[in-house]
């Protein structure tokens, strides 16, 4: 299967679609390229016009809802990837993903979040989903996002 | 009028001088080019000895005081930027902002306070000012400064 | 003295012995490469199974504690460059090292910190250990860890 489809299979799983407008929160470029390096703006769970996993990890949020936020971000990703390249096919891997959780004083599995954007890039774009990634425990997020998370890819 | 003018202007009307040394807090050093690639050490808003803007953004630092701490904050940066090429003429573009706000645990306009140092980039830097952009929140900053900001450019 | 040897004398200092797998928490890899750039995932202060510095720096652990982790952050990051490139020798720059400390609400040494990293750098890699920094201060870091560090680094 295509990595395309694998996409449109992700997103139908999630119950999002990614097909309207990404709307960024400001002043900025949600994707640059350079040469064959891709940097793209920091994501949170929005779609739409909504921030669909909101609140601290640990608090409000359960460990399931900011894995789901997570996910989110990494789809929002993916989806401005596919829109600049034509297609997920020209990705060659992912450099880099740095997933920063909102989340209470003590919770300490913020890698276990980051996972949930891991295993959509490996289940998705197969080996070249490898990827480097940080992920840290913040004290808040813009709108309130219970999860951002930004990337650097490799394409073709 | 020429980028190097328009940073003059931007400095004057913030009312600071960026001519003198840019001042780093360690055993590093404020920008290593590679090939046509510069990274940026994390930039306070600093001038001369003085960090001009801390404490947290929603307490201490409002709105407006947090934005003009992103605005020294990339000054800083372009003027690093400045030195090393000659003139801001040889910025290709910035490939990534992380924009860093200390601030209280309810505050969510991250977005916002790196608008200050966005609006800048594309006023000083025309076109090449695009930029992809990351912001969070987070507990604690160097010298209780209210924002930190690094920078990627690609350059001539 | 080469930098291999300059490495492993770090580590005996250190107390240490980086020879083992090392570990990392997620469904990720701990470096990529990409031409002559090297992303390396971010390293908590883990030596075997076990996160040797925990808790908050200004709190549960003093700035010298805080220092140290850093510093064990640092030999797995140049742990896992040796390995993959056969030698340190390969290593021509560190581009970037961002350092994220687990602290508390007032502590504001952050660069203190990140300078433990930044000194076994120049002190392993000589004039190749020159690197820009960002260091900021977080909510938690994963396991409790007291600081994470990641980096990029261009190689032969």
């Amino acid at each position: 299967m295509s990595r395309d489809t694998l996409f449109a299979q992700a997103a139908a799983a999630l119950g999002y679609s990614f097909d309207g407008e990404i709307k960024i929160g400001g002043n900025y470029v949600p994707l640059l390229r350079d040469g064959h390096t891709v940097y793209l703006s920091g994501q949170i769970p929005r779609v739409g016009n909504d921030v669909v996993v909101a609140g601290r990890a640990g608090g409000e949020a359960t460990l399931a809802q900011a894995q789901r936020a997570a996910q989110i971000c990494v789809m929002r990703a993916l989806a401005l990837l596919q829109r600049s390249l034509g297609s997920l096919d020209a990705v060659r891997t992912i450099l880099r993903i740095t997933v920063y959780v909102q989340c209470t004083p003590d919770f300490t599995q913020h890698s276990e979040v980051a996972d949930g954007a891991s295993e959509l890039l490996f289940a998705i774009l197969g080996s070249a989903g490898a990827h480097t990634r940080t992920s840290v425990g913040v004290l808040q997020l813009p709108k309130n996002a219970t999860v951002e998370l930004d990337m650097v890819a490799a394409v073709e």
